[in-house]
């Protein structure tokens, strides 16, 4: 695999990104797609959300079971989003802003300056908004609609 | 990267997928972990979906553009679900119906059998289940409810 371009964020360091992107809604992202794969944007700018697969570069290691922010136990690593998994595939859904040319700006973002952009996907309601979840771990944490103000997810 | 483990599914061929595992609810499937990955799996259980990454193993090919099922346009690769993308990467959310060691037996199929499979990520409703969203050129084959009979997402 190689990568499709890259993601520009404002965020340097691990420590700096946000729950997920929703949660700080004012920050900016931009997609730098390879200019060879311009056609390939045709027709995204109709969806109002994509999901971007891509490599968390900055994770040398695998750890199958992991503590994420706020929890006092482990899980495991297919049970988090924690970037030290097999392959180091991470995904986000994003919400675009505009497309020009090779950039694609976007808002909800919550991954780190430079990450290599592995693919793009339209987000489709029909299929991807699932409703009846059990989110396991993760729940207690969204008692009465309160929301973790640090990452629970990417460490 | 290397394949996690594979993806058993009842369909050989991929005129035999439908639009979506949510509308053929009775198929199940079958995540094959290797066993090096068993511990990843932990608490997995409590989550009653999960993300598929995988590889689209059949397709040997990149389009830029491609026509769906159901649609007399193209659109770019990257507007639509077509598995000859750059990276080939292919993603599913699907319904968890139980753990048993290395397998992850579970509902929603639409993928061939034999799929290398990359990487599982839990689906949290909180970050991944977006509300109003536009689909673009999708939404035309939703209206008023319907469903599509064929796959469209998928060629």
């Amino acid at each position: 695999m190689e990568p499709i371009g890259v993601i520009r964020t404002p965020y340097m360091e691990p420590v700096d990104i946000p729950i997920q992107g929703v949660f700080r809604k004012e920050v900016e992202g931009i997609v730098e797609l390879k200019q060879e794969f311009i056609a390939g944007l045709r027709d995204l700018d109709g969806f109002s959300h994509a999901m971007l697969i891509y490599y968390f570069h900055r994770s040398g290691q695998v750890r199958l079971n992991g503590k994420p922010y706020l929890e006092d136990e482990t899980h495991g690593v297919f049970a988090i989003r924690s970037p030290h998994r097999p392959n180091h595939i991470g995904l986000s859904i994003v919400k675009i802003e505009r497309i020009e040319d090779n950039r694609i700006h976007f808002k909800e973002v919550d991954m780190l300056d430079g990450t290599p952009l592995l693919d793009i996907k339209p987000y489709v309601s029909h299929f991807d908004a699932r409703e009846n979840i059990r989110c396991g771990w993760l729940d207690k944490h969204f008692k009465s609609g309160k929301k973790p103000s640090k990452t629970i997810l990417k460490e």
